[in-house]
């Protein structure tokens, strides 16, 4: 029956379960710290400095277009072909036909999980992991099942046991992040090798966000789930030109996939929204013109700020640091109690010199209660100098807020 | 247990169960039209012919950005602000606060979907209705109510009693198109009123789909939910620059609500997706400077092509169609039993002099089964001799597969 006694429309339950990001939190005390004229150094945002491709940005000012019209709802015929050879240049084979162009990495995510998973299937995923999965699987109605991976062992892939454990007959999928956000921890072939394996055992889906795929350092080569053999059945890939091109807004990702059953349920929730945006389109497609020299520079950079970073903090007292091999993240562990509580005093009622930082707590990136509280992600998208100061600041705030 | 016998990932139920839209099943038949050198008149897309503002278009060729980030997740502030302004303009009394700036008005009815309804709650739409509603409604787990709107009312406002009627503890909201897409019908203020003391009296929301609020003719003017009094916590305005600057490529819309519960809890489903596409909202703030002439030739155009599509129409003996007041469709039922199958005889196996025409069979607009199968959605969306020519045809071809 209906509730006469409170006459109100209501919001979903779905909408109330919605997470609020680990940062949103923080914004409203960063805003206070703007109006007391702090200078605030972001370690929180994943917002790079980077300049995007200039041939990127020229080829939407040259555009030509007198109606903006829809393109087609996989994506532009032109751009697609070109993906297919961007990835078979990666050594990943596949055709125009297994991909569709997305609206960012995020809708490529929600189309995933919508195309394998119904309300109540579970995906399984090693934390900490990119806090907005926890939306995407709230409104498509997904539990996630967390794994947990550890900073002792820099966030490697957990034992496969631990994997093996966890699987119930809801489990659809395991879902991975590689390069990882927030871990900055690169998967070995070995270790891919593993969990396709497991996939093919249990008839499970396996998804990878590879959207940091050309952020790999140190020599190493990034290995992606459809390198290994056998996984044209099993392999969903999530992409987006956000960092590879320093065009987060953009809003241009795509889903990729061998398995025809997944591609076509896919386009029929990319057909629902009808097209991705046009102008991105164009600048993504002219994105993959950009000459190698460009992502040796960018690669030259970050390795330059993750080198300077990590040393900072590990001669912190009592900071715990894992060492990233890609990505432009890192997982820090510090010697207090709550990076919440941290993270905000940070910003309300700490200042060295009229200076502070913003970090982004880790429980956030976490889905078992309790784990990562001594947490924080530092993204390091910043100049070398800010990060230099921005670390120097970190320890004053520890040694004030431990004293 | 698991099933061992049938080692494969499977896509969900939710994904099968996605409706593939009403033209889409076509398209392999217009390929095929093609490809035998047949020239097609598409009456049935609605992507409009009109050039975008060129406002709209240079603002975007004369972009200076060198880094494509993110904007806010709820859009851009002055972008905001400026949409405010135009509503307000309107009559229309919103804040900035009271928008949130969303990929295209696909993504503002999801986020609708999602803020009110959990699985298995209801919506009671009046049909027919969009065909992408559906898939929305699949996609967030809602289930739609239909109630039948008639041909021989123009497709009017059905009584309120029969709404009343479909009332359980599950609705959630009513859901109208106005003016509607595929009828062309504008509702008038005392039907919007009747609206509000519905959702009043049994505490639903009202969304309205108001994409179309520019394309009213005969110098009726059309009456948003919010300029109805009372209305603060009941109503959402689905909102869309796609038909309104022919930018259907842009992807930018919005949902309005002075029910800040309903803002914040869409806000959330916002951030998960980080941020709207950049350029496009570069290019819809500036498209908020177009010229009134703008809209009146936009609109003269269109007058001029519905008198003659209708007058056309009605001179077809067994052609039965409506007389739309607003947007650039109309329905017309046809001498015919199944349109599905004349859609695609029109493509598969007729031609008048090399030409035939595409059309959408109106059974995907509805959701009650068996309903509209003689019925076909038409676009006025080409220019008028084309609309001529087309209908020539499409009256030729009713005479053959009659005879």
């Amino acid at each position: 029956m209906l509730d006469i006694q409170n006459r109100m429309p209501t919001v979903s339950y779905k909408g109330q379960s919605m997470p609020e990001s680990p940062i949103r939190k923080l914004v409203p005390f960063a805003e206070k710290a703007y109006k007391e004229n702090k200078t605030v150094y972001h370690l929180n945002i994943g917002q790079p400095d980077i300049k995007s491709p200039v041939g990127a940005m020229d080829a939407v000012a040259h555009h030509s277009l007198e109606i903006l019209a829809y393109t087609r709802s996989e994506g532009s015929e032109p751009y697609r072909q070109k993906i297919a050879g961007y990835y078979q240049r990666n050594n990943i084979m596949v055709e125009a036909d297994d991909i569709i162009v997305t609206t960012g990495g995020s809708e490529a995510l929600l189309f995933a999980m919508g195309s394998i998973a119904d309300a109540g299937d579970e995906i399984i995923i090693p934390e900490p992991f990119y806090a907005n999965y926890n939306g995407f699987a709230v409104a498509s109605g997904v539990k996630i099942v967390p794994v947990i991976s550890k900073i002792e062992n820099n966030f490697a892939l957990p034992p496969i046991a631990e994997f093996e454990k966890l699987i119930t007959p809801r489990t659809k999928a395991i879902l991975i992040c590689n390069p990882g956000n927030p871990t900055g921890y690169l998967y070995s072939k070995e270790e891919i090798s593993k969990l396709a394996a497991i996939v093919k055992k249990h008839d499970l889906f396996l998804v990878a966000d590879e959207v940091y795929r050309e952020f790999t350092y140190d020599g190493l080569k990034h290995y992606s789930i459809l390198e290994e053999e056998g996984m044209d059945k099993y392999g969903i890939i999530i992409d987006s030109v956000s960092k590879r091109y320093s065009m987060c807004g953009a809003r241009i990702g795509c889903l990729v996939s061998k398995n025809k059953e997944v591609i076509s349920t896919a386009l029929k929730f990319a057909q629902a929204r009808l097209s991705p945006p046009t102008f991105a389109q164009i600048a993504s497609e002219a994105a993959l013109e950009t000459p190698q020299e460009y992502f040796d520079a960018v690669i030259e950079e970050y390795v330059d700020r993750r080198d300077t970073l990590i040393r900072l903090l590990q001669e912190i007292p009592g900071v715990k640091v894992g060492h990233p091999k890609g990505a432009f993240y890192c997982i820090a562990e510090l010697p207090i109690d709550n990076s919440d509580d941290f993270a905000r005093w940070l910003l309300e009622s700490f200042d060295l010199d009229g200076e502070t930082v913003m970090v982004a707590p880790a429980a956030g990136f976490y889905s078992t209660p309790g784990v990562g509280t001594n947490q924080i992600r530092i993204a390091y998208v910043l100049k070398k100098e800010s990060l230099v100061r921005a670390v120097h600041i970190l320890k004053a705030a520890l040694e004030q807020y431990r004293g």
